[in-house]
């Protein structure tokens, strides 16, 4: 299509009407994501170039391909990636922002190789074994992924049923997969891409069962290709999403391995099948810490791409006539406005809160030795952090995926808005890497081992003294203490009823935990919101420039007064934390807080900086011409190749000789 | 696969276990369903025939295929239905439930023509009109659709910018799209399958507006198919869902079509160019309504299957072990149940609502002459409740389709569960036939309405008498004076706002309106939710059988303590309607009940009688072999034709040939 300069007027105008100063909040985010100045400059440098040396799909006519063009052309500009990188050795300045720049909301295909594999040959491997794979890794001649789920078992490790057999004659190990609920299923990559894969199987010697352990296992020919004997291996067909994507499903027949297969830095077997542990296993799952600690950021992603194309296009849109006759835009609308800016606020609240996470991460991963000095404390409380927000933000990005795909009406559902891949990818993200509800519980169970001993879970910044003096944490602080407060309570609550059910009613301590288990996400979800509020007022502060900070806090506020009247309503009232009257009044300050926000709201996307190419829509582009776009998208289905359908000869020309023969009858 | 007869023997117990008299709650449901013991028995015998008869999708690895397979699968199963439908003549016992028995969740292809296509031209045309399209319609030799949405617009029916110009010369109209908005966008079917359309267009004689009118237009020729010059036609492209539909757009470039064209029952044009309104415009909507009414039941139809497959799967998924190392069912789990249960219950609640506006809209279509007689009030009413209702469902529908998916966890997330598609067809269906807010708003303007008039708008049924002095409704009355008052104090609140907005601060009313907008919609959402109530009520009351009237009052306490406590906690505290410890209580009630419905629930699913072929799930088939049909699937994806994909050959090798090259460098 034709992409001159013309900016849809309406568009033009919410531009000039915003007092945010576009630029700087331009800077500010762009030097949070990647961390300082000169990293965003040289990432945003390398972006400019990057699509231009890669053609972004959203000039390819994705949304209208099928599956297999789908994972065709993912996988060719996932090698041209890498080729990117590596010649211009840019991978520290690299991140989903500018990915996405050629990828949109697509992975890149071996994603699990650069994360999960390399990290566990790297972190799991003993040191002659990870040199020894490094060498591979370099060469890129090894595409490998992780192999843990199977079909009858998720994120219970010690669930998990296949078999590492030893066999110390010829000092093998032959991994198995005796049942039809231990054939691995789902692994990203493994379907048809990957020639290698580590895989979780339970270390058999000697018939005793020494536990789940992590071995490298080929799967596919580095000359042809094909599938090493010994292994039944294919892609597990289609998914709700991930298209590109082909997961997939192995059974093991005794296939025999090497014994130096097993990664050996944490337990080892020796040549006559001696088992012994070693080394600080806590590393090991620090290692996954760091992966899950970096989904927050690509939850904050999803959200800002979709609040981008659902505020921009209801801009556009107009709908409905007023009294004389002119249909508004439809963002005029009150009942639009209350599902598009918290949509947006949880966007800001969401990155603020997954760089603060990532901060965190970063300075105990530089104090503790990469982690080989953490404490069990440390690890326990990042693990409950980490595990919650990652819940938290996928439920909400979810949430709001949803629901701005609903404000874009019938032309939202058009797979050129780019809105359903983000309810698809957002509703995976609920699931991988540890279920939502899980991980909630997960995060519950620190916080009940932090109430018996009496010590307050609550993460101190480092630098929140500063915030505590500004006049932004005095205009927020009373909202924050109400919060702190629902929390002793509902942890009170909840503390006393599992007290109540184990002593008194001698219920065993699991079905006591499981009859509360509802409840326990409820604490667990209010320590993660003040996780939120605390890293949003970090960097509202930071934020020094006065029309931007005013942005941010209203947005900031609105986060809070929808999180009170909307998801939390119930409970401050139940625990007379809040008073009818105040939380009326809560309700007509955010109502009264959404003409405001709608000043800046897109001038507040703009800023998230995301390419036309990052959003890959019809409805969200920079210059707001959706109906062109969409008019564009339309003619390139691949339904309109041929101007008659086959159907019609097949089936509609003799189903209506047959009825004409049968009304003549 | 293997279908022998072995059911997985966890839910064998369930249904062992259960105290629901199985058979006779199935009748109990089919009777509502099809209105009476005959045509229940007839429908289901003829259910049977045509699974026979026709190939189930379920049996064609229908999810695994691409998205041209899918249409041509489609339109070629319509077709056959058809010829078996009239074969048997019988139409009138046909449903979606039994039509899904062999389509699953995909629509019939030509559904537009069976509905708006057939009823615009028996209503909208004059006699002669209706006389002379009945014979093509009884042919079958036209397949029409109804075209009105516009790139620009949508369901602001004055808005439409497609234009029909009289010109009194040749006696003919010229249908054109003069602006890039007014290119009609999204009709089904009119992509690539229908050869005829009823357009909607702005009829100008002399440069006089006379407002939008039906027209019959030939889209292509019935011969070969080609498309008749002067339109521009072909499919949208892809969506989030419907890949089996093809969507159209259509761009008229001065199309000439004869006088007789318009549809001539409510106005007509002369030759010479007069235009003259005649006849009861009410029952142009009246048409329009029965159809909404009937999406209810469409609603209810997704509701149980994503229940049944949620559930089933529940009880044979196991997960993370007990004290024992046992790894319990996963529907043991309270926070499974917490999200299960209240789904299943909004299932039955749906169902029963909708069957219940359904015989309350089909004793008025008889008392009132095929709604020839029906007055504006009653109109009014019909519209509010349907508007209302479709839009409560369909929002319920796809939360908890959504909510269920993520219960079955990773599989879920598999095309095969069925679940990911009943997650599109619900989002659809949020704004098809009218977007869900714009609804709510509608029913609350109507409510407005009555207040301003003094009158409740609350129906009464004619067979509620008897239900006030049974045992089912003293259990119930208290919670339902709960929402009644809720509705009185909702309404009072938004009113004496929009009261001093207009007579106070002296806001245009459509402004004031706009400012109370979203607590308008609570008060339809509330207004509508007593009307679930009272139908559930009836229903239950109803249902004689001991048992089985146990299990659904059961369901539907839980279903009044969901709602209470989840989505209107906040309103009933603040409004002072219940007091904190009335809330927590029902809250405890509300957990209590969990493992009292967990013994019915399969029995409960079960219930709605619905064939493997109608869920089309891997994981929810009546034998709970998940896992066999999950390995099934896999194996049977597109990506497994050929052992070595071309990827390989195409991009891997050549770029690991590059790379050993520049490692040697």
């Amino acid at each position: 299509m034709n992409t001159s300069e013309v900016i849809n007027p309406d568009l033009a105008k919410e531009r000039q009407n915003a007092t945010v100063k576009l630029d700087e909040m331009k800077s500010f985010l762009g030097e949070m994501i990647y961390l300082n100045q000169e990293n965003y400059r040289s990432a945003i440098k390398y972006r400019d170039v990057m699509v231009k040396t890669i053609k972004p799909i959203s000039d390819e006519n994705f949304y209208n391909l099928e599956r297999d063009q789908k994972y065709q052309m993912i996988f060719k500009k996932s090698l041209e990636m890498f080729e990117f990188v590596n010649e211009n050795k840019i991978e520290s300045v690299m991140s989903l922002f500018n990915i996405g720049s050629v990828f949109g909301l697509e992975k890149i295909l071996f994603n699990l190789h650069f994360t999960m594999f390399r990290d566990a040959l790297n972190v799991w491997g003993n040191p002659e074994q990870s040199a020894y794979w490094q060498k591979y890794l370099t060469e890129n001649a090894v595409f490998g992924t992780y192999v843990q789920t199977e079909l009858g078992h998720g994120t219970y490790l010690r669930g998990l049923e296949t078999t590492a057999t030893y066999d110390k004659f010829t000092q093998e190990f032959i991994i198995d997969s005796p049942t039809l609920t231990s054939i691995k299923f789902w692994p990203g990559g493994s379907g048809k891409s990957c020639n290698f894969a580590i895989v979780m199987a339970k270390l058999i010697i000697d018939g005793t069962d020494h536990g789940i352990h992590a071995f490298v296992v080929q799967l596919r020919s580095l000359i042809d290709h094909k599938v090493v004997p010994g292994i039944e291996i294919g892609d597990i067909g289609r998914k709700f999403g991930f298209d590109a994507t082909d997961n997939g499903y192995l059974k093991f027949d005794r296939l025999r391995i090497p014994r130096n297969s097993m990664l050996m830095q944490f337990a080892e077997v020796s040549p006559s099948g001696q088992f012994t542990r070693k080394g600080n296993e806590l590393l090991m799952y620090a290692t996954m810490l760091l992966m899950r600690g970096n989904l927050p950021l690509v939850g904050a992603y999803y959200l800002s791409i979709s609040s981008t194309i659902a505020i921009r296009y209801s801009c556009v849109r107009r709908q409905t006539a007023d009294s004389n006759g002119v249909e508004p835009q439809i963002i005029n609308y009150q009942t639009q406005q209350i599902r598009l800016f918290p949509a947006l606020a949880s966007a800001y609240a969401t990155l603020f809160s997954a760089l603060n996470l990532r901060e965190i991460l970063l300075s105990i991963q530089k104090n503790s030795d990469n982690f080989k000095n953490i404490s069990p404390d440390d690890l326990a409380k990042l693990h409950a952090l980490s595990s919650g927000l990652k819940s938290l933000v996928f439920s909400d990005c979810l949430k709001f995926a949803q629901s701005n795909r609903l404000c874009c009406g019938g032309h939202g559902y058009s797979a050129s808005s780019g809105l359903s891949q983000i309810i698809q990818e957002a509703d995976a993200a609920c699931t991988y890497e540890g279920d939502n509800v899980v991980l909630l519980l997960q995060t519950a169970r620190y916080l009940l081992k932090c109430a018996q001993k009496g010590i307050s879970p609550h993460l101190e910044f480092n630098n929140f003294n500063d915030v505590k003096n500004s006049n932004i944490y005095k205009q927020f602080s009373e909202y924050l203490s109400f919060f702190h407060r629902l929390y002793e309570e509902l942890s009170n609550e909840v503390t006393g009823k599992l007290f109540k059910l184990v002593k008194e009613d001698r219920m065993a301590p699991l079905d006591a935990w499981n009859c509360c288990s509802f409840q326990l996400t409820d604490i667990a979800r209010v320590y993660i919101e003040i996780f939120i509020l605390n890293s949003n007022l970090l960097c509202v502060y930071k934020n020094g420039l006065i029309e931007n900070q005013r942005a941010l806090s209203d947005l900031m506020e609105l986060y809070i007064l929808y999180s009170i009247t909307d998801n939390y309503s119930g409970n401050f009232l139940r625990m007379n934390i809040l008073k009818p009257e105040t939380l009326n009044q809560f309700k007509e300050k955010m109502l009264d807080l959404l003409p405001i926000i709608r000043k800046n709201a897109v001038a507040l996307v703009d800023s998230f900086d995301l390419l036309d190419s990052n959003l890959c829509s019809s409805l969200g582009a920079y210059d707001g011409r959706a109906y062109e776009r969409l008019l564009d998208f339309a003619r390139k289905s691949q339904f309109n190749e041929k101007e008659v359908h086959e159907v019609f000869h097949k089936y509609l020309k003799p189903f209506a000789q047959r009825q004409k023969l049968r009304s003549k009858l």
